[in-house]
């Protein structure tokens, strides 16, 4: 490799790291999905497996989720009420960012 | 696949997922080292290649991840002065995330 500089194309709107990024880089978005994963899972379950992550910001990062059609919610009208979250088609596309994310903590830093 | 609950173990400070998010979820952070990628980098080109981006967070995210030892930066002595950005042997392994990303966003919003 030669000591040349030289840069991608500009990061703009159109790049698709970018637009990923807008959609995913909350601090809790990935690790949302990647507790999900390819499971059928209850709110009470999730707030347990995101340690740290507050009521308030849970119930807002799943309904982001929801709104940009990463997650899916089925809520069961009963008593008490049961809701359960599962990732849609697109969701289930971001498992393989997760993966290499997983796979570089473990390598790396855990 | 039948409709039981089940969970990931919880993501709590071991998890390999939530490591690399503490390093990475920063909301330029992944795109910094996209543009840098496999190549030497001017801090001007830089500004250039991520748009939007302040000159205060892009040299705070910079000495970000010259401190995580992400990005190792060499300064020429000269005038005027010469900056130049390369991915370190740990920066360039988040190239595969970085791809992914890139994977998902231009199948799925661009």
């Amino acid at each position: 490799m030669t000591n040349k500089t030289r840069v991608n194309t500009p990061c703009d709107d159109r790049c698709p790291v970018r637009a990923s990024l807008t959609l995913l880089s909350g601090k809790w978005t990935l690790m949302i999905l990647f507790q999900i994963n390819e499971n059928v899972v209850r709110y009470g379950e999730l707030k347990r497996a995101v340690t740290g992550i507050s009521e308030k910001m849970l119930i807002q990062e799943l309904n982001m989720l929801v709104e940009n059609k990463l997650v899916s919610k089925k809520v069961y009208q009963q008593i008490p009420p049961k809701v359960e979250y599962r990732l849609t088609k697109l969701g289930l596309k971001t498992l393989p960012i997760v993966d290499k994310l997983a796979e570089f903590g473990l390598e790396n830093l855990v």
